[in-house]
């Protein structure tokens, strides 16, 4: 497993380094289910690059990817969950706070994950029987903080909806930043800077947040508290399982 | 007016190291108008080091800053308009993404303004006689493009509520995004990453982005359309010059 997390982190700044490489050049964008969702010729590139490498390296693991159709179960033995760019429309229009995530699953159990900043070469990265750290330096599991001293990363159209009651949970709170990336609005969870994320993301938008967050105190569920399906898109909140009673007095 | 611009890019920088200096310290934090309006020891301790530092190169000027009550008219003569930490909640609580500006009147007519990201190190300066910059990289003027291809800076709670039409024009765009410092979303509109920012803020934290910006193509205005009064608080917005029409379709 060593090697492969190795592998990983090795891959993800590859792919990290063909983005900014090629970013420059003109995107080719395409609209997908309206024209707020985008996928560019590069999204396709790096995840064409990510799973043909994988492949090549271990040609018996499946993929569970944003592009391409490629929807292995996380069940099904070794599953990689690839999310070639998350926050698209930042990358197209700001050209920063965008992320490359990879997930790593054997028979649904996360080994590791990984998110990297990509304009910021920061990399997040651990999980499992491995160290949570941003580059190479430990994140602290979380530290008990009340909500009033606090922040909340979140969907802005779900808050302006206060679906489920998270604008009257935000009301509790310091404020909602949102940043439109949810991996790395999930790492500023682990860095202690929010204290919960609320999006309506899928399994790749996720998956690397939680496997590192197991590790630190926190969880992913849905907003009544289960577990969400890893298969479809979803309404989630990434949160510390210490607040878990707290925030559902407000989440229901 | 070049000694000047120079005496500030200088300051600014010092109040940032004193911050980075100081902010590991434990805090002494205090509540003004409500829970959610804070202000910390080192907000005050920076406008003090820059205040004392401008007074002694230039005992003649005035100021107009947020701490202290120090409340000069910006058309009485040379005025230096201070924000000692632009963005106090994301500083207490996420030790990044706040800002230390600095704007300089003569008579009303602003001379420069600066805005210093304190974590990520980017100094923006320039307006009046002076490029703009952003670490002394020539911003561009205001370069045309369509609402759905563009992003829009917001304060969340003027988005949730809708005011005067601000969600109505963010779902013409691709989204708003709520960073939490003014002044560091006006930097994204002068980059280019925002087309636009809307928030209800006071003059120390549009001064400087306003004079960098009248430099670039855009213009900050009231919701109506009208000058600030550079006074009190209000809802303005940031915005190219050249889409007042097609935002004002919008924003009633």
């Amino acid at each position: 497993m060593e090697t492969k997390f190795q592998f990983a982190k090795e891959l993800i700044c590859e792919a990290g380094r063909y983005i900014r490489d090629n970013m420059t050049h003109d995107l080719v964008i395409e609209e997908k289910s309206r024209f707020d969702d985008l996928v560019t010729d590069l999204d396709k590139g790096v995840q064409k690059l990510m799973v043909e490498r994988i492949h090549s390296a271990y040609p018996q693991d499946h993929f569970f990817a944003e592009e391409d159709n490629l929807v292995s179960d996380i069940n099904d033995g070794s599953v990689w969950v690839l999310d070639p760019i998350d926050g698209t429309v930042n990358f197209v229009v700001q050209g920063c706070d965008f992320a490359v995530m990879i997930a790593y699953y054997e028979n649904g159990v996360g080994q590791f994950g990984l998110i990297y900043d990509v304009m910021r070469d920061i990399l997040y990265s651990g999980g499992g029987q491995f160290a949570v750290t941003a580059n190479n330096k430990p994140l602290s599991s979380f530290r008990d903080r009340p909500l009033n001293r606090s922040l909340i990363g979140g969907n802005n159209a779900m808050c302006a909806q206060n679906v489920m009651g998270i604008a009257n949970l935000g009301r509790q709170t310091l404020g909602i930043r949102g940043i439109g990336s949810a991996g790395l609005s999930i790492c500023r969870v682990l860095e202690g800077r929010f204290i919960a994320y609320f999006s309506d993301i899928a399994p790749w938008d996720y998956a690397a947040g939680s496997i590192m967050g197991e590790k630190l105190g926190y969880t992913i569920l849905d907003l009544h508290g289960q577990k969400p399906n890893y298969k479809t898109r979803q309404k989630v909140m990434f949160i510390p399982k210490a607040k878990l009673k707290e925030i559902q007095k407000y989440i229901k």
